[in-house]
């Protein structure tokens, strides 16, 4: 769910049927690298870091259990839409271990994709007129999401103070009003890395308990954090009937971003309404695809610790190279997530310094203008990849920028 | 996409959550056949039919493709998230061929499943206020899901005369208002097989240019048409930019209900907003899902074949054994998709002939007042079925109605 490009078929010049869709539709946009991936075309040698995707094809353990789902013969409607039971089971052994706290099969609903997560949460809660706030820099993903069922993306920018950044819990609170019907954040973030601490899921938590304003976090990277075996995540102190949606999936800790494969933790009494909504939206998920899910979530420990210590050995490796480097503005390194994110001495527009570093250093990086004027000046990097690979794209960076 | 039935998780007795959603989605009902599955668990050896599902587990030359495509590790993001490039082309080679019409690759746009195609369709087109005039009777989740989008769904019933059904456009025209965003019909219709004609399609796309009102034609079934190769489509018909929308995917003909994979074809300068709206809801499907269907539409031909017949068979079947039985009114053979439907003399109630059906027949039909009123008093029975199963389910309704 985390792919920032997309090639977009061009508007014709009679777009009569164009002009009778609904207006925020027509509205949306789509942003993407498309410019710089084509001026990437025509240079040789480029490594390319811009996707929100690792290096590692999904594991042989969850590929062989989704093949023999197929060899079975399970072709069929999965009768319970909301998910294959064994995997719901699984799921909730797995939410209750990691969290420390029950979280029963009712709570959660298996979406295709981390994506469909988002896009029911915020279909359930958001009328047009209403609005949600949320933390940028964001993935940009989530403000579109919000503009297609007609709400206000409302965004609350992190602060970078001493080299880091820092959540505002008062300005976020004071940006709510009437109409706002949750507040969304990333934790570990997309592109930061910024993770939430327990005493700030706690605010929002107590916040939404006396407002009524639902807390939806999306917990992507829950697993793939560098401080503890999972980041701080609402799941550990939220009731059965808080106001608490966690957005999650299979994308980024075993490797299965193309399996679009995700869940949606939520309240007990909204499982009914999400039961319709997986039904009228999208009628459920493939069963071979819930099989190769059930293998990763009951067999999958071992290559997640792979997955986060490919990550935490790419910050690293990235953070060896350019922390020396003069020109570059090298934030305190990210608490968890996979990407490395830096800004340019001097250079506030980051599609220049993309462009810059994708020409003088054949590196492709995500400008962060992408997500949010927070993250104007900032470049993001994927390090879930090999490190010798991280070791050579910021050895070029570092050469290019004369260090 | 054509399951009628779900188990839906109670709502609690304390929905501090449930009051807090919107309430379009709080209203949103999930009619099941819940009650009469029950029933059939406690009686033995009964033959279910109830659902819209032959069966036929999906053929193993599109098994191989998926489980070939996760051999050779297509996990990872698919770029264009409208669909695998050799997907959309085969996509349009073949609809080009079967409808004679040039019908390019930018036209159609691959979807997690047909429910997701319907649902996009009214997402891109109705806003709070507008509605949406449909063809009853009607696979409810199509009245479901314009609930969702916030649309008033608004039914016209064909109408049974001369033991057949007929659609009166004029009646469906004069329903049609400033607010009416679409008109909505399957053909061959769920449940009835009712298949427009071609100069009913021709009227319904004239009616749009005269109106700028979309038609959103359902076609999943059009390949199990029992008069040609397919039936009738609005995509023999309409210009690149008319105001038409097709619906379809692999469920029906291709026997891949549980894949979850169908596809939307639309005018060409929708194609960049549907573009967005995929990468904002879904995020797009999986390589390895959709090699599966590349394969069905590349090599199925033969299977699609095996497909039709058996549910010709299956209608011939029942046809021979009901046919003859007093108390049962049965209409003109249905002219395509996978269903007979018959209702009880003197009996207009179909939830009451289900449950004599179901504890005297020991056969498990779908009631009609589950597609709208028009067939209240109509049952469905799925004949995609092996013909001594139909045939012996058959003998036993007679039997049961003392035939």
């Amino acid at each position: 769910v985390n792919k920032i490009t997309m090639p977009s078929a061009n508007r014709l010049a009679e777009p009569r049927a164009y002009d009778r869709i609904r207006t925020q539709i027509m509205d949306l946009e789509t942003e993407n690298i498309a410019e710089l991936a084509v001026r990437a075309q025509s240079l040789s040698d480029v490594i390319t870091l811009w996707y929100g995707e690792g290096d590692l094809v999904t594991p042989d353990f969850i590929r062989d259990a989704a093949k023999a789902s197929l060899d079975a013969g399970d072709t069929f409607y999965v009768p319970d839409m909301r998910g294959l039971p064994a995997l719901t089971e699984a799921l909730s052994a797995y939410l209750t271990a990691l969290h420390g706290r029950d979280i029963p099969v009712v709570r959660s609903t298996i979406t295709p994709g981390g994506m469909q997560a988002v896009f029911l949460a915020l279909e359930l809660l958001v009328d047009r007129g209403d609005n949600v706030v949320y933390v940028e820099p964001q993935w940009p993903n989530i403000r579109h999401a919000i503009h297609v069922v007609g709400g206000e993306p409302r965004p609350v920018a992190l602060r970078y103070e001493n080299d880091d950044w820092r959540l505002d819990l008062d300005e976020l609170f004071a940006r709510c009003d009437a109409r706002t019907k949750a507040i969304m954040f990333s934790t570990p973030s997309n592109p930061l890395g910024w993770t939430a601490s327990q005493e700030e899921l706690r605010a929002l938590i107590e916040f939404s308990r006396r407002t009524g304003i639902w807390i939806i976090s999306d917990e992507l990277y829950n697993r793939l954090s560098f401080t503890a075996e999972r980041a701080p995540s609402v799941l550990q102190l939220a009731e059965d009937e808080d106001l608490v949606l966690s957005v999650n999936g299979f994308s980024k800790a075993w490797a299965m971003t193309g399996w679009r494969l995700g869940w949606l933790t939520h309240p007990k009494s909204v499982a009914a309404p999400l039961s319709a909504m997986t039904q009228y939206i999208n009628s459920g998920s493939a069963a071979f695809v819930q099989a190769g899910g059930l293998a990763a979530i009951t067999q999958g420990e071992a290559f997640v610790t792979q997955v986060r210590e490919r990550c935490r050995a790419g910050v690293d490796t990235a953070y060896d190279a350019l922390s020396g480097v003069n020109s570059v503005v090298l934030p305190a390194k990210p608490k968890g997530g996979m990407y490395v994110t830096f800004a340019l001495a001097g250079e506030a527009d980051s599609r220049a310094a993309c462009t810059r570093i994708l020409e003088e250093a054949r590196v492709g990086l995500a400008p962060g203008w992408l997500f949010g004027a927070a993250s104007n000046a900032f470049l993001r990097m994927c390090v879930c990849r090999d490190t010798a690979q991280i070791a050579e794209a910021s050895r070029r960076i570092a050469g290019a920028l004369g260090a």
